[in-house]
């Protein structure tokens, strides 16, 4: 195996390691010295691949942003040639809840990782960047859904897109089985349909009226 | 001073301490001892008044679910006698949000712990109680709501009310500078307005239509 691949490896195995020290026991045991241990490789091993507590979170998050983006490729893939930009937007937004084992690791991964923002300026900015890059997908994705007639044109693009970001707060929601998952998706799904006309995707009426008057 | 008042106070004064150390230095940083630092008193002090740190943390947490709520006492006194159902919500939502300093460090507390539940079970039940009964008592408001013509009937009570909860996902947006406070704002006010018919609450459409066909 090249060196590059391996050392590559070895990272995402040390950041498996981490999404499962946060999602089993804290963020409080978030140290290189615990991290190591599940990773069941030495104190001095991790710091071969790690130069930091910051350089090791950043990777991990940065590998766990990777991870849903995969996720959302592949489910992109089965949605075919031209995908509707509704079942686009559901797909990006039921990617980052916890419904299933990888997306509940990646997004606890993140919970930790906004909570470390909170007092660590680097981790802040690095978090602000990728959250942005998201965040300006999601409202390419509604301003072209709005030209091409499927969302009405009285929605502002702007404020619709951090609407849909903001329903990711189902994370605790789900995470503490107070909604359950078969109900955040209901209400996403009601959600959607909402904000698309019923002339394109609406099973029940048929192009009678447009989603709001 | 009572004694029964004192204990409580310095209890109180310890919880806001600990606020501090999850907002200020994460909540990696969470311990007993740290908390004690910050509250300037000797780790054998704070142990008088909580024996263990998953007490410290569920009492923290109560206590800033009770400042959530008396901020939102506060706010519903200014309302009026007869609050419309469309700004009780709002000011319930918006309390949770980081909008201001007393609301961004109970929010933190909040996901701070919400992280704490997911490999603590005591934790995870005492959250999921509390937030499914700030879940009812939204619920309770929306049906209300319904009965008395201000949401149109077509809306499923569970539904809307789960949608709403999720919007708190403004919090990490707004944390991290991803959306700013009047955007959140802005955007949860155009969502009320949709969810409320418009012949009570519409600035623009004074009873011209129902807000969904």
């Amino acid at each position: 195996m090249p060196k590059q691949v391996d050392h590559r490896e070895r990272r995402e195995t040390i950041a498996r390691a981490l999404w499962r020290v946060v999602a089993q026991r804290g963020v409080a045991h978030l140290t290189l010295r615990e991290v190591a241990q599940e990773a069941g490789i030495s104190h001095g091993a991790l710091q071969h691949y790690f130069a930091s507590r910051e350089e090791m979170l950043s990777f991990a998050m940065d590998f766990a942003s990777e991870q849903t983006s995969q996720r959302v490729g592949r489910g992109l893939h089965e949605l075919g040639d031209r995908p509707h930009p509704r079942d686009v937007l559901r797909l990006m937004l039921t990617e980052t809840l916890p419904l299933h084992a990888d997306a509940r690791a990646t997004s606890r991964m993140n919970a930790a990782y906004v909570l470390e923002a909170l007092h660590d300026e680097n981790i802040h900015a690095r978090a602000r960047d990728g959250m942005t890059q998201g965040r300006a997908l999601v409202e390419q994705l509604i301003r072209q859904a709005v030209a091409d007639g499927h969302i009405h044109p009285d929605h502002d693009p702007v404020t619709e897109t951090d609407l849909l970001l903001a329903l990711t707060g189902f994370t605790p929601l789900i995470e503490l089985d107070v909604v359950k998952p078969q109900e955040a998706l209901t209400a996403i799904d009601h959600y959607l349909d909402r904000l698309f006309t019923k002339n394109d995707h609406g099973p029940k009426r048929a192009r009678k009226s447009p989603a709001r008057p």
